[in-house]
């Protein structure tokens, strides 16, 4: 038994966990530290039902002390029974001591403090997370609010469609990010320990003493402040399932965020900018959005990662060969990809330039085109619905080969005299229930 | 305009869903009711609102009717413009007629329409799956009170690990759906309506005349028996994400149910059988576990379907250029294989044949060994640790050598003369908490 | 058995591929013919080997025709024994009557029949996909041969980073096409008949009289086109994952050509157009990117569905229950999804517009910045090192402060006055080899 | 600049990769070494062609040494531009020192590095992966050989269907284990480098001097052991898709194998076992089947690894912001999980212990059935076809009631007198084309 591993995982092919407080949060050694907790509350919760007695409670959460432990020893032993509480136990017994080592482990197997610790793990990240995200959620609410009148296209199919407002545009990132919020924190207080000894019944608990073994797991998840579990899950794998749903939701709903200011702030368009756009080793005038890529690559890998967790509902018996394996690793990853993927989010939104003046420019790149909708509803009381269309059609020709905006070609248009062609041609005055919409959005709390 | 399709897909190479109630809920018959509901209603709502006349509320009602619409027709024209809406909205502003035509989709987007009718869809469809839940739950708490005491092998990674009863497995499989109704339940209830317009600024509406284009979603919603939208939702896509986390969620518990009927249904375990196993073209005496075999189909394919549907929260812009459109048949096919499984589901459990004598039977196929880890803790106060582990590590050597039970074994050693040995090897009294925790999961409503 | 399903599957929800060869090469019916086919060449093959009466083939191969059965009731009657074989059977030997009608399936298990009817459906639906990758080839290699010195911005990570070609760009595109129809072609050059009884053994064809069983295989093979199988792969699912990979690839490759194409077609980059882009229902001056939308719809689809089918590699014992159940629909959903993407993108490629005045145009956007990267290196021999890179900062800041080009600025500077600063900074001439790798790539046949 | 980690990623949650040679091959350091690999050729690539100085590649060559970089800053200032080469590209620069500073990296974009790196660990990995792969093909073969007349059920939908050998079943994982060997060496030979600067035009390589830049790719290729790329790849993914193909068809063949085994070596079944199982944390009797229970993890995991690759083929422009990004660790997970995966196998298959005494007792489970195939195609010519199936479905039935064998109920049929019935129904007289098949199987190499 030696040292914790120092620095673990630096992440060289994960620019957008590595350094965030999700990768600190789920490494080997946070991993092992909860192992160690798992082990220490078991015992713990034993003494407070009268099962073992205190001094052996205070001597396992002494030993349970992650610098003691080898993780790379343990993660090597681990192969031999599949999985590195069987290693661990053995280390920790060791270091208790002979007159507690006993107590270690007592009546449990080696899933109840797996699935405990992994549900530790994701309780300590998912708060993490939800604090990027509520920073992500106050920055959208700001650029929603001081955009709420900031008109650009609106954009369907890649094409200007109508205007629409860029306070819109946040106040559907926020509405997101709370959507994920309030998934996240649903399922994230639900967390349960997990506690049902080799097949789920509880029975070496009686073996061992316990009048009434049922008390012990509402126990045990009070000593790890997670939630008592309604029945043994060892192969009833709804936490982890509801993990892979509301993080892959998350993950998507960030991933929202990320296209569209990649969009934006594509050369050509330039409508946002990251505050501090990433360069490159060869061009240094790039400015890279960096943020959103990162963002967006999250957003690409965890459905895929949530599907794995999902594919594991099928767990044959009392614990299956596999099923249950295949869970580790992805949940870790969707919780760090998901973590660093807030992270950016809060940075991205925080620090997003807006140019509403090049919104503004481009409103007119279709020569007053995308206000086309409008023009055909207001035109036809006018002149009737098939004249109306008719019209349409020949100007919006013209407007493309003669350069000439529709505000113009409709001038001259004599029929058209008492209209106030000033103001239905005005992108900004078709915005719609836009601004009402935004502050009914930022209403939710 | 001719009939429409009688009986569009047929299902071949879906004995899942073919013929369920959840096919023909989804089945493009099916969709195009909702396509044209979704048109009707709105004509109805804006007519509510004093936006369009009664009249015209009534004739395209009236016309919405999906045997005057030709599915394929459609379907292929659908390529021009990438969905089926501007067709549909073609035939049926033709099929209104010139009057009130032009009240036909006014101020919509395809996407409004779609969305909506998959919305109904999905509704619609959910509401069959959650009566064959209910179906699937009932048939589980008949089987755990039954057979609350039924002892069985516990396995693991397999293996016989420690007994079991039937009962706490059923009660986790009851456990399992009732996880899943309350997901889909809640997911169903908050199905909203679509409605933004072109770029979900609501701006057409105000331009044919409405004071608050604001008040037409809620009117909208209500024609159609759907929740009111928060805001459009055209690339906020948490109704979708939501339903394909719920669906893969039902999807994998049910799976669980079938793997676990597949392993005990074997030839060499035959605890369980299908009511009704299916034949084989080759063997007319076999009889196979079909519905747990079709259950665990639907379980393998919806984690990838969900996985999709997830990643379609990336959509970028108003309206995006793939995202979208890649959700339409993997949430059917969701829809229609979680909504076949449910059905497979109920039939399974109500009519699952249970041996509690073949169970009992496999209990002694260790010779004993399934309740030695209630001997390591019974022994160990009587011979000390150490000499108990040693011993039981000696025994268990020689039952497999000897082909004796760990029983007659243990009553030749004389320190353990003063046990109740039949006691405490008997496994069909180590089933610890079994009976209480069954008991209490059966009180879950 | 009444009349085949005259229309089944409209594919109202599949714009991209209703309509197309491939949605007719896999359809029910295209299955259904496909499985009639399978159980005639297999009485045939027996005839061939005196296993059964000349007239016995004939009757078989003549009963054999789709228009006699009934593809929904054999759908729903597939539930009993999880597949739609087992009723064929029955059907068909009732319609070839008392006398020869033992001879039809004999020998077979259901699973011989499906895999050599879904291997015909794919070896028939792979032609076709093959034809419109030729398509799309030439058309890319037309659009790389005249575009070869088409200068555009390259662009990474959203921003303009150096000069390219649309040659370079096109020849690109031609490659992966190339990729896709080498894998596609290799793959079904492959594809197998199934044929190992029922558990893979051949041994009912001894019982039936075969002397060397092993040779019917082969024979079978013939009479379908496919190839002779090494051994039977009820569970050596090679044919399947081939497959998969394949065709996840080519959807692939055909979605970077859209990817591009929706890029580059955007509102404010206008570089490229699809030829005749798709209407809106609400805005008519709409041009959207259809085919390209549709292309990307099948690649963000087909990693999981061949993910589904990777998975089912892991198929237990002689025949597995669900691993294979779960390929059927994956494997259908992804040849028709790749098909319909095939057609689409033989159109877009054919049809597409290119404006290489707009890229031109482009190429000034970034002031000069754009061959920065030259600049870099051009400078540092006249400056030296240190110098050159500052004062290429310096001046990068003041072509955006002062909207002034870096030829201007550069030409104010003493010592640079031998340069040909109009060459160094022409983004035309610095495409480096991007005309060299286009001959070459256009060589690969 | 400090040293390498030590160890980093002790892979506590992987015991089915951590401490095998595809874990060492495939971690931060082995990441950091190619790398800085790549770096080095680089510059020794140019100056083979007279593009650099010898000496810069001796330095440059001679400072790339992992020990001198700190993996862990790299990591976090990788977040700045998205990657980690542009920090290692100033820290190497910085080793290098003043004079031939300027010659690192240069002309080449860090996606060149990169790719280029990752194709190193690629194919390093894919080296030791087939050399596991070829000791798992050995296995096979000797277990197929050994076992080519090891009469046992045929299980198909989990019951008995007719006899096969074991010698078949260890065939056909043969089989697999040679495909996956055949599409892992074709990838891994076609493996290429990767070079074409900022925008893959190799433009800057001419500006820094070289007439004809596209010799430099095939240089830079050689001085990897890579091949040479027809085309820059950056947004040409052909190899990493190919890479995610082959792996997932090997996890999945390998998952085969784990399937088979975990079932076999049930408690109730018991043919098969593990060589060494794997310990419980409660049990002390248990033997998991560990081995297998890992390559089933994954197996489970690696097609959606591989989806996600599939899904970067979609990789817009000249280098994408999130596809590219997005396969760096799914490469590196499916590497290391199938390569452990591998080793496993190659255990597993080396020492799987083998029971034919419990596979012929099995035989016997359904009374005679097992045969019941053969009895309906050879009563039926002595019987006629309708009698014969009436007399097996009432016999069938009797089996089982009055728990007697097929053999002597049959024996009591007076017509029947004349037929062999102890041939007839005895299962090692009916494993058709068993052995044949095994001695062609084995005959591939």
């Amino acid at each position: 038994m030696t040292s914790a591993p120092e620095a673990c995982e630096p992440g060289l092919l994960a620019p957008g966990w590595a350094g965030s407080p999700a990768a600190e949060a789920t490494d080997d050694r946070a991993v092992l530290r909860a192992l160690l907790d798992a082990e220490a509350a078991l015992t713990r919760a034993q003494a407070g039902l009268g099962l073992a007695p205190a001094r052996a409670a205070d001597a396992v959460t002494e030993a349970a002390d992650p610098a003691r432990f080898d993780a790379h020893s343990l993660a090597e032993r681990a192969r031999g029974g599949g999985n590195p509480v069987i290693p661990l136990v053995a280390d920790l017994t060791e270091a208790v001591g002979e007159e507690y080592g006993p107590y270690v482990h007592r009546g449990a197997t080696s899933q109840d403090i797996m699935d405990s610790a992994l549900m530790l793990v994701a309780a300590r990240t998912l708060d993490l997370l939800l604090a990027d995200l509520a920073r992500t959620e106050r920055a959208s609410a700001r650029l929603a609010a001081r955009h709420r009148d900031t008109v650009m296209p609106g954009r369907t199919l890649t094409q200007h469609a109508v205007p629409t407002t860029f306070g819109l545009k946040a106040a559907g990132w926020r509405t997101l990010v709370l959507d994920a919020r309030d998934r996240i924190g649903a399922v994230r207080d639900a967390l349960p320990a997990q506690l049902g000894g080799a097949a789920g019944t509880l029975a070496a608990f009686e073996a061992y003493g316990a009048a009434d073994p049922t008390a012990l797991p509402a126990a045990y998840a009070r000593e790890l402040g997670l939630c008592a579990p309604a029945l043994p899950w060892h192969t009833l794998r709804t936490p982890v399932a509801d993990l892979a749903g509301c993080l892959a939701f998350a993950a998507g709903a960030l991933g929202k965020i990320a296209v569209d200011v990649l969009t934006l702030s594509r050369t050509e368009i330039g409508e946002v900018a990251e505050g501090s756009g990433g360069g490159s080793s060869a061009m240094p005038h790039k400015a890279n959005p960096v943020r959103s890529t990162l963002i967006a690559t999250a957003a690409r890998r965890a459905p895929q990662l949530a599907a794995t967790l999902y594919g594991s509902l099928s767990a044959e018996d009392e614990r299956p060969a596999g099923a249950w394996h295949a869970e580790w690793e992805p949940l870790r990853d969707l919780l760090r990809l998901t973590g660093g993927a807030a992270r950016d989010a809060a940075e991205l939104t925080e620090d997003l330039r807006v140019r509403p003046d090049v919104m503004r420019a481009h409103l007119g790149l279709t020569h007053g085109l995308i206000v086309s909708e409008r023009l055909s509803a207001e035109l036809a009381p006018v002149l009737g619905r098939t004249r109306a269309k008719a019209l349409l059609t020949e100007l919006a020709g013209r407007t493309y080969e003669e350069g000439r905006s529709m505000t113009e070609l409709l001038s001259e248009v004599p029929d058209l005299k008492d209209l106030d062609l000033g103001a239905l041609t005005d992108p900004a005055r078709y915005t719609g229930s836009a601004g009402a919409m935004t502050d009914r959005a930022l209403e939710r709390r």
